[in-house]
């Protein structure tokens, strides 16, 4: 007998046919013998419907963070209620907790609040007592007694941190692919589901936009060293296991190939090389709220240097504004930017002991006649910006190179 | 300076528009220096939505209570957030609280708990700081901290128990009518808005089928003599004051006629007249929760008693049924009974003083030709059981005999 946390998002309680489902699948594990928690977010549309009306109320202006805390995790509690009627209907028994009555404490930090402890009392009473929990994810409450959301990834985020507070066994989130893949299956259709994969690599695809989980919930579940388990809502098929690297037995020189479209570059020629500079670039980025991700800066022999970054797509003519404002007063040969650009990355554990890699990456690239723009490197990632265009065939290649050799 | 409570009901917050107005008026009374508790329901179709989501859960089955209760308090939980925004939106400071949050404590009976007490302490501070109070209006928590609700009319009980609790000044009932009238506008062309009402006979007008306020809500401020205000939403004219006996200045013979068209009789003839027959009657019916509301017993020559009595209409053929199997168990001659029929009611507190109240209803209706089939009365109030279709005229009839004489 084990416990098991089993966390289902907006899109597997969408409707009530498949609330039931859900609920089919939670009463399965229960009568397997196991102890079972489920954390559920909204029905998917719901929380869009929710910011609308805020939207409606405050005129387009941000509306006052506490009350869209209140707001917000309405849609939550819906998906608790059904959710319990419905395991109810099948005969266990089934309580709802919303973040409050779990005990989901939380900083005060409205619509991105941090977890600060989990009151996992009630949990254990009620899994004592026979009955199924069903959680509300997203949600908690401050010490004041105001409710909080977690922000965005909130959902997985609570029940990771659950399941470490009961020390379960495993969480297990269900989504509407049926693991983790080494490379986007729309894109190259040899792409593996991963049977294993190690925190540090799942951090990585996260990071480096794989949706399938939240880096947040990620970064607390090895914290804790707590097995997740990522698998369909719609299929009994195993997933993907994401644990401790010392517990994936076999491990691949490259387990993912990810590729990102959503960022944009920026580049300062020839600016002055001396210190400042950077600081010059970024405090202003940074005021304006724009996360840069890669920085790549390049000495040239006149004493001057160039300097290229990223940003996210969204705020491209934003951020190109700020630097070419920087730019001028540091007198910059000229500021330019290009939005239709991808960031290719492998990801494995194994680059750790494979010398070459990077150069194997760098020559099937060559190949295909694919101009590297930027490189940014970690110790098991590796990450080129390329043109948009080529994107689909580099990924093809590195996957063809990387993995699917491998498997042969 | 006042306290003042003031609820809004599901239709006076049905959508954005509304709940700005609300916020309008909430803010002008804050304004003119009053401190402002504002009790809401859930915006008009949103409890129909949550309870059709529940059935479509459990199948038609009566969906688990307690998840019931967390199922619907969402619904108040979403109108005060939005309506808290909307205040702060017009520059005032707002707080919303759920039930939990503002210490609605009440027992755990769900889907129709009772209020055990309020705790004023997050009100009051909150009030001191210069907030207006949102609160959910219908729910409440338990000792062991579930999420109750107070069943039907459950928002205007929230509201006067809170400001009998913050012993406010006034509780301001707003509502889509102007006020209590003398009679159903839609029958009697005449019909006058009440300026004062007192507590007795708003409960018998309640009682009778006027729905402008809840029977509960009534009786809670009748006990603690808070005075409420019953008026329109969309004007800002003076509605009816309901208020302790003593302050109600004029106090009129009677000041309200009314017509309750949802109940039906039914007639047992002949059975022996002897104890214990009336406990075996209406036994069965309070097992089977039909609630009945007039009792009639007449005395035959032979020894035997016919005995009517009225239920709810849609009650009607249960309840005949189990008349049926309790009169054959007493040899009863026959039973039958009528479900169009109506009860037409004279209310006043001066009736206690005036004889003949009584005589001159009956003259009325026996000039109208309406034969009079049961009677009841108490000491401020006088029913008739009337066919259903002449009870138009008797209503307009007995409102020209007593009330438009006398404005005259």
């Amino acid at each position: 007998m084990a416990l098991v946390v089993q966390k289902f998002g907006g899109t597997s309680v969408g409707d009530v046919e498949r609330i039931q489902n859900v609920a089919r699948r939670v009463v399965e594990t229960k009568r397997a013998g196991h102890d079972v928690v489920v954390c559920v977010s909204a029905m998917s549309g719901e929380t869009n419907a929710l910011v609308s009306l805020a939207e409606q109320v405050s005129g387009g202006r941000p509306p006052h963070a506490r009350e869209y805390d209140v707001l917000l995790s309405v849609g939550e509690q819906k998906t608790i209620a059904l959710l319990a009627m419905a395991i109810q209907e099948l005969g266990e028994p089934a309580r709802s907790f919303t973040g409050a009555q779990m005990g989901m404490r939380t900083n005060s930090e409205h619509n991105r609040a941090r977890i600060e402890a989990v009151n996992a009392d009630v949990l254990h009473e009620n899994l004592k007592g026979g009955s199924v929990c069903v959680i509300a994810g997203f949600q908690g409450v401050s010490d004041s007694g105001d409710i909080t959301t977690l922000g965005r990834g909130g959902s997985d985020t609570s029940a990771v941190a659950v399941a470490c507070a009961l020390e379960a066994d495993v969480c297990e989130i269900y989504t509407d692919v049926d693991g983790v893949y080494t490379a986007d299956p729309r894109v190259v259709k040899d792409a593996q589901k991963l049977a294993r994969i190690a925190f540090e690599e799942m951090l990585e695809l996260a990071s480096l936009g794989a949706k399938v989980l939240q880096i947040r919930s990620v970064k607390f579940a090895m914290r804790y060293g707590l097995p997740l388990h990522v698998r369909s809502s719609f299929s009994a098929d195993e997933g993907t296991w994401v644990m401790p690297e010392e517990e994936v037995m076999e491990q691949l020189v490259v387990s993912g190939v990810t590729c990102n479209k959503n960022e944009a570059k920026i580049r300062l020629q020839s600016v002055p090389d001396q210190p400042g500079i950077a600081a010059r670039v970024f405090t202003p980025l940074g005021d304006a709220g724009i996360v840069v991700d890669m920085i790549i800066q390049n000495y040239a022999s006149d004493g001057s240097t160039d300097m290229t970054f990223t940003v996210p797509r969204a705020d491209y003519s934003r951020a190109l504004e700020i630097a070419k404002a920087a730019g001028d007063q540091l007198s910059s040969r000229s500021v330019d930017g290009d939005d239709s650009i991808a960031k290719v990355s492998i990801v494995g554990l194994g680059m750790k002991d494979h010398a070459g890699v990077a150069t194997r990456m760098f020559e099937v690239l060559a190949r295909k006649e694919i101009n590297i723009q930027m490189i940014s490197t970690s110790e098991i990632k590796i990450s080129v910006v390329i043109d948009e265009a080529h994107s689909d065939v580099a990924v093809q290649a590195l996957h063809a190179e990387f993995i699917d050799d491998l498997s042969d």
